[in-house]
C-alpha cells in the first residue's frame, strides 16, 4: 500500500497538488474500510480520519499509524483516546491546515461535505475521481491473489447451483444456498444481488431471485458474486432444464460470441473491439436484444473502469481485470448470458472464474 | 405511491419548484430499484428515467406508465421500444425542456452528473437532500408492513443464531447460517454485512464476522438485518456462552439501559432524551466506553434520520420507525449491544422485532 500511496504522489506532483484526500478510495489507500477518508501529503505521514466508534478497528487493521477519530459531540474517553469532538470536515480542515496546503484534490464525496470543507478550510479544491481510478484499473500480485480467491468462491456457488438446479425449486432458494456457500467459504457478502432469472425472468438484463419454481422446461439465468477482503467477483451461467432445442441453440450463440470476444483478449486491445466482436458474433436478427456492454472491470468495485462497450474509448493492458459477458433477452424466448473473469495478459487472456461448467 | 408525489408537489409548491428530480429517492417514487431518476413536474405526469437494460423490469415494476430509457450508444431497437441514444443527463435535460423548468430541485446525485445536467439545461438548480428524507421519516401503513416484516426475518435468523451458538462454531459459520435463513424466507440481501463479534471482536461496534470459534466462555455480538421489497431490518443481541458472571453483568447493563430509553419513546420525545437515559443507566464509568449513538431511523435505508445521539435535535413522531440500541465496549473485557426496532407511537412504542429471545 506505500507503492500506492507513491505512485498517487507522482501524480499529485504532475498535477501541482499539495494534498489528495482520498474518500471513495479510503480503503484502496489505508487497507481498511473503517476510515471515512485518507489525507495524503505530498511529504510526510498520511493521516487516517475515522469515526470514533472506527477507532479500534481502524487501529487493527490500517497500516497507517496517524489515526484521528471524530465525534459529533463530546463524551468522557479513556485515557489516550485520540478523538476529536469535532465534524468529519473540521477535522479534515484541521489535518489541511497542518501541511498548509493550497491546492487540495479528492476522489468522491458527497457535495454537501465538500461545501463544508471548502468552508472551513480555504484552499484551491480539484474534484479529480479518474486519479485513482487509472490506478485501480491495473492490478497489482497481492490484488490480483484477492481477486482470484473472491472468484473461485464464485465457481464454487456456481458448481453448487448447477448441482442442485432441477423442476421444483424456486429462484429463490437457488439463490441462498449460492450465497450460504460463498459465505461459508470466507466471503464477506454479495458483490450484488445474486440473480437467478427463469422463464420470463430471464428476459430481463438485472432480474431478481423471486418466489418462481423452476419448470421441466426452462432457461435460467444465474449471475453471481461476492467479496472477499474487499475485491469482488462476477460470474453467469445460464442453464437449460430438460430438452429445448431453441433454448439451447441461444446458449450456443452466447458462448459463441464470448469466445470471439475473447479471442482479442490481449494488452493493447481496444476495448470497444472486443465489444463489436461478440455483437458480431450474436449476428445482426438478434442484435436488438443485445441489450448491454460485453464488459467492465472489476475490483474493489464490481462495476469499475474500463468498460468494454461500443461507446468505449479504453485499452486493455495487461493485469488489467474485466468480464466479458454477452447476454441475449429474446421476449417470449428467452434470455441466456455468459459471463467470466479475466486477467489482460501480454498476449491473451487468463481465465479467473474457472469451473468445470463448460470449460 | 401517488400519495407521495401529491405531498411532494405540497413541499415543491413551497420551495417554488417547477420540477424535482429524485436520484437517490427514485425507488421511494417509481416503485422500483430499475431507474436511474423521476422527473416529477408540479403538474402533469411523472418521468422515469432508466438504462435501455432496465427498461423491461422497469416496466413490470413501476406505476410510472411514461418510461424512458437512454443507451450511451446506437444499436438496433426493437419495433415500439423508446430508447433515446442519449447520456442520462441529456435525456433529463429534454424532460426538463418539455416542462419548460426554470426552478429544478433534487435530492442527492453524484457532481458530476449535475455539473453535466446543468450545461445541458439552463435553469436554476437547487441541492434539497431534507425535503424528501423529511417525507421519508414517518412510515406510511404500506411500509410498515413491510418493515414488519424485515423486522420479522431479522428475528427468525437471531433465533436460528441463539439455536446453534456453541462453542466451537466459528463467527463465519454463524453469519452464514443467519444469512441463509433471511434470504431463503423471502429476504433480498442483507442491509450490511452480517456483524457476528466474540471475545476481542465485541470490543468493536463495527466488527465482522471472522473465521474466530467460539470459546467456551465468550460474550458475542449478534447484529444483523435484511432487506424485503426495499426496506431494512437491523436487530442485535448480546449472548453469553458458558458462565460469566462479569460478562452477564455487562449485558444486563446495556438491557437496562434499553429499557430506560424505550420508556420515554413516544410522539413529541426529544431523540436527545432518549439518548441521555440509556447514557445514564449505563453510568458515569461506562460511559467512556459508550462509543455511539443510541439509534437511528430505519426504512430504505439502514441508517436514515432521526438520529437518536446527544447532538440530535430531531423530535420522535408518531409512524416513525428508529433502532434503540445501546452499546457498550469494554477493552479487555468485552462488548456488549442490544438493539430492537420499535415503531413510535402516540402515547408509546410497539417492539417490530419481537423473538422470544429475552422479550
Amino acid at each position: 500500500m506505500i507503492e500506492r500511496v507513491k505512485r498517487l504522489r507522482e501524480k499529485m506532483r504532475t498535477c501541482g497538488l499539495d494534498v489528495f484526500i482520498a474518500f471513495k478510495n479510503c480503503r484502496y489507500f489505508s487497507g481498511t474500510d473503517a476510515g471515512k477518508a485518507v489525507v495524503i501529503p505530498l511529504r510526510g505521514d498520511p493521516v487516517l480520519v475515522c469515526s470514533r466508534l472506527e477507532l479500534e478497528r481502524a487501529r487493527r487493521e490500517s497500516w497507517i499509524r496517524d489515526i484521528r477519530a471524530f465525534s459529533g459531540w463530546r463524551s468522557p474517553l479513556l485515557p489516550g483516546e485520540r478523538v476529536f469532538f469535532r465534524q468529519l470536515w473540521e477535522l479534515l480542515a484541521d489535518c489541511l491546515d497542518e501541511t498548509g496546503a493550497r491546492a487540495v484534490g479528492y476522489d468522491s464525496a458527497p457535495a454537501e461535505l465538500i461545501l463544508r470543507l471548502k468552508r472551513s478550510f480555504r484552499a484551491g479544491y480539484l474534484r479529480l475521481p479518474k486519479l485513482v481510478e487509472e490506478m485501480r484499473m491495473v492490478k497489482s500480485e497481492d490484488e490480483l491473489r484477492l481477486l482470484r480467491k473472491a472468484a473461485s468462491l464464485a465457481a464454487l456457488a456456481m458448481r453448487r447451483v448447477s448441482e442442485i438446479l432441477s423442476p421444483g425449486i424456486s429462484e429463490l432458494e437457488l439463490a441462498a444456498e449460492a450465497e450460504h456457500m460463498m459465505r461459508k467459504a470466507g466471503g464477506e457478502g454479495t458483490s450484488f444481488p445474486t440473480i437467478v432469472a427463469s422463464g420470463e425472468n430471464s428476459w430481463l438484463p438485472h432480474a431478481k431471485a423471486t418466489e418462481r419454481r423452476i419448470s421441466r422446461t426452462d432457461i435460467v439465468i444465474v449471475d453471481l458474486g461476492c467479496y472477499f477482503r474487499g475485491y469482488a467477483s462476477d460470474m453467469t451461467r445460464t442453464f437449460v432444464v430438460g430438452s429445448s432445442p431453441k433454448l439451447e441453440k441461444l446458449v450456443s450463440v452466447v458462448r459463441r460470441a464470448q469466445a470471439f470476444s475473447l479471442r482479442l483478449v490481449r494488452d493493447g486491445a481496444r476495448a470497444k473491439d472486443v465489444d463489436a466482436a461478440a455483437r458480431r458474433a450474436a449476428g445482426r436478427k438478434l442484435l436488438p436484444f443485445y441489450l448491454h456492454g460485453t464488459g467492465h472491470g472489476i475490483g474493489m468495485d464490481v462495476h469499475e473502469p474500463p468498460s468494454l462497450s461500443p461507446a468505449s474509448r479504453d485499452i486493455l493492458r495487461a493485469g488489467m481485470v474485466v468480464t466479458v459477458e454477452p447476454g441475449l433477452y429474446v421476449r417470449g424466448t428467452g434470455g441466456a448470458r455468459w459471463e467470466d473473469m479475466v486477467l489482460v495478459e501480454r498476449n491473451g487472456f487468463s481465465l479467473l472464474t474457472a469451473s468445470d461448467l463448460g470449460e
